[in-house]
């Protein structure tokens, strides 16, 4: 999934997204909390109808922002009192909150408000952050069942027609995720439990007892070794339904979306490759090019010839470099279409592979 | 002509420029001089292939910038003195060398180089820069037709063969002005005499006695009253030959370049859609918008209803408004296909004006 924090991936208009095969994107509630605000989603019919997107769309909770975001933020059983990042006004989170403001905003896939376990933390600290996170849990599934309902298009499907009312052809991809479009939302679990595998299977079983349509893992990325990460995803993947969405939250390079996709992972976002592209970090079939340096000023082949996007069909990485040296907006917005469309033909070939019988566990 | 100052309209692929219907843009010598430089564009077979773009491509002389962006410009008979506005470096640019860069960067259409008055200017002022400036199309002139051979794709028309040595195909719009892809560039004459309708007469006449196959009008828009530069311009235009193109520099707003194509001028270039539109200042068919403004935070309608341009086909002024306040890069990608769309549908419309009888002048 791209991240489109705001409501928009950086550059790159829907239009493009749809033409790069996008199927679903994130968009976090912490800051479309921030700017513009609930209220003006909810008026707008929703995110989808807001930015004109028919596609699924995830939110994230807001935990993780609130958690990173804000040094001085205070946990409390109720749940989390911060300042914007912005202007620094006083703001309190709760379960029920972070549902209201998600149901508000109407995306496919919300995810339940959870607490991100900072690394490291002693045993101690990881099971009463887990053990946080499933009261937290509960609230949240409680709140959603009981206001559900109250999605922006909930009866009337604003988000399946355009601004000018015309009827927007639905892609056939929407529903590959079972959740596009129907009549209400679904809500994610995430499975917390810091870096001890088994407090990782006591939140994943106690979070499918809760039953959810779908599982996300939690609380990795946060500073841990890289071997630590695959260990406690591999390990937790276990516990979970294969037979439901499985999602990895803030994961990763190409090599590592490809093994975890593999490995049985079914979602996972980052802002790596849109974040990578606007600082000159191309992904490329021969590996990282750092397109700012002076060896590909006069460099007249493609960025990756064996790419087939737009970007490397028709420029040259003298002029990505070009443009990149000069400071064009240009550059951030051809980089950021290239590194998508890596990062999605990487899912595709990984597609493949588990078509072509290779079973994900 | 939209202005893609350093080979790029800032934020906008060459295939939605395409979309949009540009049929030539303006790039910068002076811009391009100092970045990449005129020896990589060169190598890379000119800026057509450079930034590959197949359709006309239009570079003024550098005079322009080396007066607004240069304090301390020094100007003698030879040429001019100056220090580049990045990091101070001494350069020198002459008629000649104005000339040598322009046929390296090999832009269809290529402009003398010329003095530009400032404003205001004395009458002994005007007629001393007036003359500079014949002095130097001649040198241009002469130089020119030595020179034109040297043009990168004078021999093989690189320029209309994309990266990969596939036929890009070429649009029908690509011959209209009559210079696309001729197997050497077009030298257009510059008109200058500050606001002196007498002295501007003469400067006509001269340079067409010089014999160019366009001709342009120079100097205006450097601070003069509106008035004063519509009567120059008419008063000019009846000097130029009706059956060569006729260009009138730096303008101007949707108003007046509508009424100066109706007078009879067959080109112009302006940054003002550009750079307005990454200010969040809109065209459109009921005035001008100003995106930013709260009132528009929940205004679900188009930002031009009667446009028909991708964003406005697509997106609400909301989500705009949206996009601009939260400093989404987004915002100055559709800002400005919008803004260029509305200068190309003036600009259509007066040509079916004309086409309807009412001829120009």
């Amino acid at each position: 999934m791209p991240v489109g924090t705001l409501g928009s991936v950086k550059g790159v208009s829907q239009d493009v997204l749809e033409e790069l095969g996008v199927e679903i994107l994130l968009s976090n509630t912490y800051h479309l909390f921030l700017r513009p605000g609930v209220e003006t989603v909810r008026r707008m019919g929703g995110l989808h109808r807001f930015m004109s997107w028919d596609r699924a769309i995830l939110t994230d909770s807001g935990g993780f922002q609130v958690f990173s975001l804000n040094d001085l933020r205070k946990v409390t059983e109720e749940g989390v009192a911060f300042r914007s990042h912005l202007d620094g006004s006083p703001h309190f989170l709760t379960p029920e909150k972070a549902m209201e403001i998600q149901i508000g905003l109407g995306a496919d896939i919300i995810m339940a408000f959870d607490e991100c376990t900072e690394y490291p933390a002693d045993a101690a600290r990881a099971r009463d952050s887990m053990e946080l996170t499933l009261r937290w849990a509960a609230r949240c599934r409680n709140y959603f069942d009981e206001h559900k309902g109250e999605v922006p298009w909930s009866s009337c499907q604003p988000s399946a027609v355009s601004r000018q009312g015309k009827q927007v052809p639905r892609s056939a991809q929407d529903d590959n995720l079972g959740v596009a479009h129907a009549q209400t939302q679904s809500l994610f679990g995430i499975v917390q439990g810091g870096m001890d595998a088994g407090l990782r299977r006591e939140s994943a079983l106690r979070t499918i007892d809760l039953g959810f349509p779908g599982y996300a893992i939690g609380g990795l990325s946060v500073g841990e070794p890289r071997e630590v990460t695959r260990d406690i995803v591999l390990s937790t993947l276990e516990h979970l339904p294969s037979d439901q969405p499985r999602y990895l939250m803030g994961v990763g390079t190409p090599e590592e979306i490809a093994q975890y996709a593999r490995a049985g992972v079914d979602m996972m976002d980052c802002v790596l490759p849109t974040r990578a592209a606007r600082h000159g970090l191309l992904f490329t079939s021969e590996g990282k090019v750092s397109i700012k340096q002076a060896r590909y000023a006069q460099d007249e082949s493609a960025l990756d010839p064996a790419c087939e996007c737009r970007v490397c069909l028709r420029y040259s990485r003298a002029y990505l470099r070009h443009l990149y040296a000069s400071n064009e907006l240009l550059a951030q917005v051809l980089n950021t279409v290239h590194n998508l469309h890596f990062y999605l033909a990487t899912m595709r070939a990984v597609r493949a592979w588990i078509r072509a019988g290779h079973a994900a566990s």
